[in-house]
């Protein structure tokens, strides 16, 4: 590669960045059940599929720590967040923030994973493809059970904050 | 598969279907040069997955008509749209309807691809990963090129309708 297509690559990368933070996105949080315990990630990729069968896309930026405990776990459950799960949310998306904490309302599914039944739903899934794309991973799982929590607007990220979408009779 | 479990399959497929409905997405239009012609179509699931590449994935839940040229296209154009841009979302999102229209504001990459402008921007790529899930294709594509375009809310999709995102500070 020479300097200036290296430049490019830069270039483009920094632009691509840019603009999927003015990209708006729900807002998921992911858990597993580990050797170690239990791991969680907020996550802004979640996407439909599939219906035949029933299957959604996420992906993670590495392979280590929370991601690396859910992408090696048999099973998974993608919660998406309502707007009043801001704390949860922000508590998943940094490293060193309390986890997993009676506050924060987690139960457990009879499977085992953590389980937050005021999220909108409640998603459990097993990987069906896990695809490697640089140093990030793309799952493509299939959803086994749907839990249907509390009607309440959806959380969302856009441009570093978290936002709502009003209703739309508002 | 017994009586029983065929029905729960349907039962999860039609609430993860219902659940999806009530997660918001920003909308795309996804377009290509083929050699009947320029296709688009309007998507709902783009997200990004990495910067090393700058990568997207984004799915289409068949292989036919514009999904199969798109499909089989060298390259595409992902145009990530603004809350001015539902009725062309809406004319590449229903068959039948005026495409490729001057009142549409299209204009060509020096690649070929069909391109609007007014986007909030147009992300120009390629394949690197197609996997077929059940009867539908998610595409992971590398990103080659990006166009950013007037600084413009986001048009969102949510339970059926358009919606847009209101600015942070009004």
């Amino acid at each position: 590669m020479t300097d200036a297509s290296s430049l490019a690559a830069t270039t483009i990368a920094e632009s691509f960045k840019g603009v999927f933070r003015q990209h708006p996105s729900a807002v998921a949080l992911i858990t597993a059940m580990t050797e170690r315990g239990p791991v969680g990630l907020t996550a802004s990729s979640v996407a439909s599929v599939a219906l035949d069968p029933p299957a959604l896309s996420f992906s993670v930026t590495r392979a280590t720590g929370s991601a690396g405990g859910i992408l090696n776990a048999p099973s998974f459950v993608v919660h998406l967040l309502a707007d009043t799960q801001v704390d949860v949310a922000e508590a998943f998306a940094h490293s060193g923030r309390p986890r997993f904490t009676p506050e924060q309302g987690w139960s457990r599914l009879d499977t085992g994973e953590p389980y937050l039944p005021d999220a909108r739903a409640a998603l459990r899934g097993r990987a069906l493809h896990l695809v490697p794309v640089g140093s990030s991973s793309l799952v493509i799982a299939e959803i086994l059970e749907v839990h249907v929590g509390p009607a309440a607007p959806p959380l969302l990220y856009h441009d570093r904050s978290y936002r709502t979408l009003p209703r739309a009779d508002a």
